[in-house]
């Protein structure tokens, strides 16, 4: 097949019934998010290298690059996080604070690194900005769980951390840099094996090991205070019991399962991290967390979070769950004699008007051949103007 | 100010009222095409750069181009109607016909070509394939015309014109293929002084001269007539009158204005053509006409039509007409005393799932503090919780 058929590796067309259920799903989230007080904001599709950056270190391999007239380097954005802090920074920074962000776009890794995962790709999801206590956590994390619902998911457990517990540890052992980065890298890929060989030897490794195993109900919070012997690693605990408490208060603990081993894929987060899994579903649906240093690096000091849902993976794991909806409607096709069109233009405009979804045949057709129109492409009722 | 902070040239942010009147067009225009059957489809935002290609042989020096992994040249598409057509011959070509699609994405050129427009912008727009006749056309011209009623805007006219009548009158003075190509960017550009120095000399000067002044009423297609002596040029004429007569039923015909000098700045465009104009507004709303021949450039033969309209243009329209809706509400704001959490939480759940808008306090306040934050940000109302 030539070249131009296709579409570009790692990106799909969203065909009509697909596209009516984004569209569906997305108009839901925008509602809910409304409803939290959060308001949307719309960034460019393209930001400068250097703002995109801001989000570590390493990100560059991972993006699409271009260049404007200028033969300045552009990228097409690769989260949402980066470009909202930068849109905050430059325009926004002067709001009373808390401010409550919210977007719904699709973004661009030049990498398929993760399973099912699109070069380009849809996300929704909301930033949280200025406030730093568990109460902006704990709402940040029922928007989650209420966003699962609303796009038609009953089953889901969202996976809480805290990357503060594990920071701690290793400071507690005294673990040079480049060692706390690759025991973080085996934790965050869940590779068991690699974390023993990395700490096998040093002070603490019992305790290190048990990082990834430290993941189930509540009880695990008491198992992990156990453990640790340094004010970091008990804060993180006290911050993650404090969410838990007010996630009850807002119906949304019994989604909560705790997993002090999630550290997430990006440098930036400082505080609580979580994870949205559905069963059968083997990628997360939803993440997020605390990036209280972010902005500093943008040069306005100012504690965040906030969270993304992949659109493709909530449309995926409703099919896998069964969620049965229809979101596109074809409901009335119009037939017509040639000498009835402008009766059938005027009942087509009329119907439409009333708020209904009409075809008007754009040839005149007998009544046999509107018939068979309409129940070749499906519609629920046939309206026929004869001669 | 440090580059990081900016966007880069020719794009812009959308900030919470924009985007929200944005998002609020963006559904109406969705509904309304669904409304007509138009179903929506999504396509990535980058094509081969063979793909894009396609619409016509310069349209490279205008897009932003990209490699792939593995170093093929990609683009940002520029405009919809050629991705559409890949996405037919690709995937929905044994469907059948009509088909009638939409789509809602921002699309990219190079260059700001056009005032007021940004390298990054905003079109919704349907395309309706499988048709030749003027039923298909005037279905697309009324449909442009609810788009910009949907989206608040009454004073608005379609200019309309016919690519054959200019094209049947050069072929009537046997003008030669770069003399035509000249005529015709001096007419696309309203270029009248250039258009007489290429005409002047010629056979049919006289007549070539007169295509930018035929723009007005009904009786501008009479003047037309008296003009032309050969048959493509007349069909088009009629054409247009047929149009004109389908269009009166739809009840649109008040909006149309002839002008035979409109003529697209796509080469793709084979029958009419038309550009949506409000005033004040020194550019178009809304373009769009039929364009038989790109279906077979890319291997399977099909007549089609469709429009554009531009986002960002009708929300300055809409500003420019003085149409005061305001979308983003912010209705409920929840303070509380510390130990009333738990029920500032329930109550906040409670208002939300019933439809309202609630900020709920990140921080306890007091009653003083809360009253402060709900005028500050302009609440409707306040609840608060005391001890």
């Amino acid at each position: 097949m030539a070249k131009f058929f296709e579409t570009p590796y790692g990106t799909k067309d969203f065909l009509p019934k697909e596209a009516a259920a984004k569209r569906e799903i997305e108009n839901r989230l925008a509602g809910l998010f409304s409803r939290y007080g959060y308001e949307e904001v719309v960034t460019p599709t393209m930001e400068f290298l250097e703002t995109l950056k801001m989000s570590g270190g390493t990100v560059e391999q991972n993006l699409f690059k271009m260049f404007d007239q200028k033969n300045r380097t552009l990228a097409l954005h690769h989260e949402m996080t980066t470009p909202i802090a930068r849109l905050f920074v430059s325009r926004l920074k002067d709001t009373e604070l808390p401010l409550k962000l919210s977007y719904n776009t699709s973004v661009f890794r030049f990498r398929q690194n993760q399973p099912q995962r699109q070069c380009e790709f849809y996300q929704a999801g909301v930033e949280l900005l200025g406030v730093s206590n568990a109460y902006a956590d704990a709402e940040i994390i029922s928007l989650a769980a209420q966003s699962l619902k609303t796009s038609g998911l009953e089953k889901f457990q969202i996976c809480l951390g805290q990357v503060e517990f594990a920071n701690g540890l290793m400071e507690q052992f005294n673990l040079p840099l480049d060692v706390q980065g690759k025991i973080k890298a085996a934790i965050e890929s869940h590779d068991i094996v690699g974390l023993e060989k990395i700490v096998d030897g040093l002070d603490g490794a019992n305790v290190l090991k048990e990082i990834p195993k430290l993941h189930g109900g509540a009880e695990i919070l008491k198992r992990a205070r156990d453990l640790v012997e340094n004010k970091k690693s008990q804060s993180a605990l006290d911050n993650l019991e404090e969410i838990y408490k007010l996630a009850d208060f807002y119906g949304d603990a019994d989604k909560i399962i705790f997993d002090l081993g999630i550290i997430r894929d990006f440098e930036y987060y400082t505080g609580m991290v979580f994870e949205a899994y559905a069963p059968d579903v083997g990628y997360s649906l939803a993440g997020g967390g605390r990036y209280d240093r972010m902005l500093k690096d943008f040069g306005f000091a100012c504690p965040a979070t906030g969270f993304a849902l992949g659109i493709e993976r909530i449309l995926q794991a409703r099919e896998l769950q069964g969620v049965d909806e229809d979101f596109s409607a074809r409901n009335i096709y119009i037939g017509y004699h040639e000498s009835k069109i402008e009766t059938a233009i005027k009942r087509a405009t009329e119907l439409r008007n009333a708020g209904m979804t009409v075809d008007l045949a754009l040839v005149p057709q007998t009544l046999e051949e509107a018939t068979r129109t309409s129940v070749i492409k499906d519609f629920h009722e046939l309206i026929y103007f004869s001669e």
